[in-house]
């Protein structure tokens, strides 16, 4: 189906996959770095699992199977690239932190490897950080999660977002009081992870409930809004009020937080991964059209691995992630305060260690000064210096400015 | 021939493969951090490559065939796992950076995949961090990267390590002059590769050269020291002179560079890879028995994807290095100055937000002062805090002792 060039890019890679080039790659390692200190402010600890395991243990915590990428080893055994990073975190925190005291609070930054879906243009390696806070369940530890989430958000960079968090728990309790039976129920939930609101109206309406738990049924997953959309589901359907009261409880605590006002409920939300067990979170960024991060909570995956622990967590996804930082960002990035030396390979070697030690990146270039100019507007250097007698003339590609100094460790502060 | 338990470890990945759990893991990123700023310093700039690679595009930079892990895409298209960092980075300069201004710097921190060769304990995932100039050739290029990796190994933490450079032009040459053909200068590169050094001398004595020059071509893999090495191969070999100047000249500009005294001269170091074609480099550290860093000069991978460049580049092994940072530090970590508050995730909930904000970690448990204690042992946090009326009641694990404070932002000011 496929002509002969559709598999290879311009770059030579795999369709579906990318090379970050210098730019691109710090800013990622600014937001990753971002990331990590909001995860650090809440005791969240690194954590790094390989990218290949075992099939069988990958495939232990899937109910359905998943689309993974799978080889074989040298002994002819199945091997799989984690198709998802909070799998390998279950494994591990089951077994080499299975004894370590609730709660467990970890995070990753790592790769995920996904088969494209024929026809559509996905991604194959997606990069992801995450956090896991296993061994506490509750809205206390639904809420910090949710809170870890706008805290790493902000300090990645990405000053305005909006965290929707629907609740599986809470869905499944109105199917529950209104006793929707199958094949109804299931009909209901695919439509559900489909977002397909007009095929659950379509099974809403057959489920034949009479008024307000009738409306609610059939309105449920385009609710929307703060709390008052959880006391429309208790008046509606009264068998439901634990489960909503639950939802409430986690909204009030992102309160004490301080992260309520970018929080919404949002009914419709049902990640496509059957794990799901509990509450479950979008969040989004303006210019970005898929979620920066999803997540929720997924009670069941650690008992497949020998111990039974409540889970709760969300993975970012960073390429997401960095455009919403860089479409919010103000203009073009400033230089960076780096010099690029002429002759600094071999003449002025001397004065590049120099400048080295007192903390000014020096790029060195053997050839002539329109050399180096080029080569600091391509990467973005703010200056560019030749030894001229006994001093240096520098040229301040920012200000458009040149100026004389002896030695290059002057540079930053005369430029500053 | 395997046992059938032996392709899983206890921890459920395959053989040769495992996790990283949190204090190394921060360990890893502060070693990574601490190489960051020593590549920035001397203007690399970071890049990162997909880890599936199409077989073909890898499979063009080698020379004879490397062990890789080969898949297959849903079109029945064969993949490949990257090998290694420095065959991706050629093709990315070539290819997004071909354009670009020479010398082209760039760093990454990636992970290489080898199968296992069997009966052997080996790392399937090879964890690295490296520089590669590219468009730059001679002494100067050769310095930089040897300094930028001494400077690094140094930034990452390590303060004692010793650098190994050798020369497959320089090995060549004395063959050259000798007029050593085939078949015996095959075996002679084959038993240098393998670190043979009885196969070595076994096949130069039959080269049946005199004198001299006989002597030198025995010994030649077995010369390591200073410059004065180099002296021994020009008078004994008078035409291999060239090539023996280019490497006192690498190492007089390493005076300069200020890295001198680590670096040692070694004739016998070969790299196993064929694509190297100038220096070589090895570095080790006490502690640790295989190299921390190997690199050298390939100066013909780049034409392969279609733009001739010369390159230089150096591939530090982070779990190596890792162990002889870890091997040289004095003693146990402290304790990291967090707070891990009881009921935190509630009842505390404010205070811990305030504790957050002024950049106090806080882990937030639900139970008692025993379970925080245990948590805080485990993981290794410095305070256990408790509210006790207005105050809090604080336990300090590494002091011993026992304060009370009003606000939980005072502690790290009290503590330390």
């Amino acid at each position: 189906m496929s002509s002969a060039g559709a598999f290879m890019n311009a770059a030579g890679l795999p369709t579906g996959s990318r090379d970050v080039l210098p730019t691109e790659a710090r800013e990622l390692h600014e937001i990753e770095e971002g990331l990590r200190r909001a995860f650090d402010l809440y005791g969240y600890r690194e954590i790094r699992t390989p990218a290949i395991e075992l099939d069988a243990v990958i495939d232990r915590a899937e109910g359905e199977r998943a689309a993974a990428y799978r080889l074989f080893d040298d002994a002819g055994r199945l091997l799989t690239l984690r198709p998802d990073p909070t799998i390998p975190v279950a494994r591990l925190v089951a077994t080499r932190l299975g004894e370590r005291p609730d709660p467990v609070r970890v995070f990753y930054v790592a790769t995920a490897f996904r088969p494209p879906t024929p026809g559509r243009a996905e991604a194959i390696e997606l990069h992801q950080a995450g956090v896991e806070l296993v061994g506490a369940s509750g809205p206390a530890a639904d809420a910090e999660v949710i809170a870890v989430l706008a805290s790493a958000l902000g300090s990645s960079g990405l000053s305005e977002h909006r965290i929707a968090v629907g609740s599986v728990v809470l869905i499944e309790a109105v199917l529950g009081a209104l006793a929707i039976g199958e094949p109804l129920h299931g009909r209901l939930m695919a439509a559900l992870r489909a977002r397909n609101h007009v095929a659950w109206r379509a099974a809403a309406h057959e489920a034949d409930v009479s008024g307000d738990a009738g409306r609610l049924l059939v309105d449920v997953p385009s609710l929307r809004g703060d709390a008052s959309v959880l006391d429309r589901v208790s008046r509606a359907v009264p068998a439901a009020t634990p489960a909503a009261d639950e939802l409430a409880a986690t909204l009030n605590l992102l309160g004490r937080h301080g992260v309520a006002p970018a929080v919404v409920v949002d009914l419709g939300i049902v990640r496509e991964r059957r794990y799901y067990s509990g509450i479950v979170i979008e969040a989004y960024a303006e210019g970005v059209g898929s979620p920066v991060a999803v997540g929720g909570r997924y009670d069941s995956i650690a008992a497949r691995y020998g111990r039974d622990r409540p889970a709760v967590g969300v993975a970012i996804a960073l390429p997401e992630l960095h455009r919403a930082v860089v479409a919010a960002g103000a203009g073009p990035q400033p230089r960076r305060p780096g010099v690029v030396l002429v002759d600094g390979l071999d003449a002025a070697l001397d004065a590049a260690r120099a400048a080295r030690r007192a903390g000014v990146p020096v790029v060195s270039v053997p050839d002539a000064a329109d050399e180096a100019r080029r080569l600091a507007e391509a990467e973005g250097w703010r200056f560019v210096a030749r030894r001229d007698g006994d001093e240096f003339l520098v040229e301040d590609m920012e200000a458009r400015e040149t100026f004389r100094c002896a030695a290059l460790d002057e540079i930053e502060d005369g430029g500053r």
